[in-house]
């Protein structure tokens, strides 16, 4: 919908901000915000998503709006599902309430959740399309580009010096970052379904691999924390402990570890490393963003963030998108996307 | 001066802009500002220290106030010297033209130089200073550093990827940034009076070490050029040709070649690497900043930009404050300093 009303991309725009809030928690879900307004237009409800197995944003917005939802108009930022899971369509309950039109930004690419908009046609509720399309597709991004195609979405995050090196010779690598920075760690992992590092990070580090506050306590939700790699995982491991499910996948094939994590309905993977497993991610193309935690300091040996990529030369370098600076504290934080692509 | 009034501090601060615009002119000597207001304190004359042999900036704030000097303020972002050298002492200058106040904000530490002041004071000229002196001390530092301590300012400068790759296993390096962040590097390199390399490096890149503009063009100055190292430099290398000098140091130890870079009276040096000369300069902590150009990308193998530091464990970390961040086109650069210090 190239030439939407001013008023229609209002309220689509604040559908999106509402949709936002539900970052994080919706997992396999998308994230939804809806705005309802009556029949002389204004407001008369808004909702969003807000987790998985609650009720759809459609929902909660027409259960603030009421009866005054009869004749007035729903914006959606993704097409209204079509399909009964744990609650039903929200296709039906926007007809059930009498509304008269329909805007929505995202068409459902889940085939199958999709249809929503050609059954609301069907029954003679005007439906447009479009509004605000690439901003809303935005803030699902994860999302869409799991059910596009059919994996996670992964995000490689480490921790870096100046010169590369993201653990001493003696593969001590605590800390190289500031608490800032960690602690913007901790608020990333959260907006994650799963956590995943090899063996050998389990065997160096025994990270925990849970989201925990500034005050080291674990948050509500845990992402799923998944272990790559042959080795034996000890028993006494922390990242075997009970604060969060664990799941040990023991491949060296990157495509192997997204299909079983698919499977998992995993949308979001945050890898953490260490330098094999994301070596075998960045060399089958299955890295989708990168951010990377530069400290201002130096070591001049020790272990890269990566390993072998098969480069020779200077035409071998891997070039990405630099789609983010923000300083943290003492340390930089820059985010990575592939080159020409999201 | 802690209670400087806002009128002195607001030529100060002029004085001190049109210091800045010496910057990268005048070596081996300090850039100055002056401004001179009349017996009605209204700005008569304004001048700054625009190469070596040239005129100080006094002289040339003199120069345009004429008679309306007389009775009037100077106000200069240095001492006034005190000593012949290529041009008479400002001091007297000053006195000649019947000033009646001087107001300076940093004491000149060039023992040469000093004791302008005390001689403005003795011909009963009102002396202050101290006025915005750690304004004034910065827009000089690197002359200050070098007066101070008796050894040129030395930043270490080098492009990096990601993952901490200066160049690739086979050597080869350009580009790793990207024109924005290599124009940089030449304008900075314009700020300083000499570029040194190793020899390894010369062998390996053949680098001209000029200064040169966007349209590759050599700039009419040019720092010295040194190389540093035991190993020969073909006759046909780059750095021997005619645009610049070059000076030879066959010398491992980075006391030494700054003591032969004082002799020469250089005050910055921009040292370029590769490895092994930087590790050597840090491990003999004379590195006074650092520059990095930081890429989006990734090498997975390859060369570092600094050699071994002697870190076993992470408690080994050298660490810097992060004293500046820029994005420069798909690069960074991140400007580090010392700690706790400049």
């Amino acid at each position: 919908m190239n030439n939407a009303s001013p008023i229609d991309v209002a309220w689509m725009r604040r559908a999106i901000e509402l949709a936002a809030r539900g970052i994080g928690s919706t997992h396999p879900n998308p994230v939804v915000g809806c705005v309802i307004t009556g029949r002389d237009g204004h407001p008369v409800g808004e909702g969003y998503h807000e987790q998985a197995g609650g009720p759809h944003a459609e929902v909660n917005a027409l259960r603030m709006a009421g009866p005054r939802a009869r004749g007035g108009t729903a914006y959606v930022t993704l097409e209204p599902c079509n399909h009964t899971g744990r609650t039903g369509p929200c296709a039906d309950a926007l007809i059930e309430a009498g509304i008269g039109r329909v805007v929505y930004a995202v068409p459902d690419p889940n085939a199958q959740a999709a249809g929503g908009g050609e059954k609301l046609r069907t029954k003679d509720i005007q439906v447009d399309q479009g509004v605000l399309r690439a901003e809303a597709e935005e803030v699902n991004h994860v999302w869409l580009h799991s059910v596009r195609t059919g994996r996670p979405f992964v995000t490689w995050k480490f921790a870096t010096t100046l010169d590369g090196r993201s653990a001493a010779p003696d593969r001590t690598s605590r800390w190289i970052t500031g608490e800032a920075a960690r602690a913007d760690v901790h608020r990333k992992r959260a907006e994650c379904d799963a956590i995943a590092v090899g063996t050998q990070t389990v065997l160096d580090d025994d990270p925990e691999l849970t989201v925990r506050d500034e005050h080291d306590r674990p948050a509500g939700r845990q992402p799923l924390r998944v272990v790559v790699g042959d080795r034996d995982v000890p028993e006494t491991a922390r990242v075997r402990n009970d604060r969060a499910e664990t799941l040990l996948l023991p491949t060296h094939d990157p495509n192997e570890v997204l299909r079983q994590l698919d499977d998992h309905q995993i949308r979001h993977l945050w890898l953490e490393g260490g330098p094999t497993l994301a070596a075998a991610f960045l060399r089958a193309g299955l890295v989708d963003q990168i951010v990377a935690y530069v400290a201002p300091a130096l070591l001049g040996s020790g272990f890269s963030a990566v390993g072998d990529l098969g480069a020779e030369s200077i035409d071998h370098l891997r070039r990405f998108t630099l789609a983010d600076v923000t300083r943290l504290g003492d340390d930089v934080r820059l985010t990575l996307t592939p080159l020409g692509g999201k």
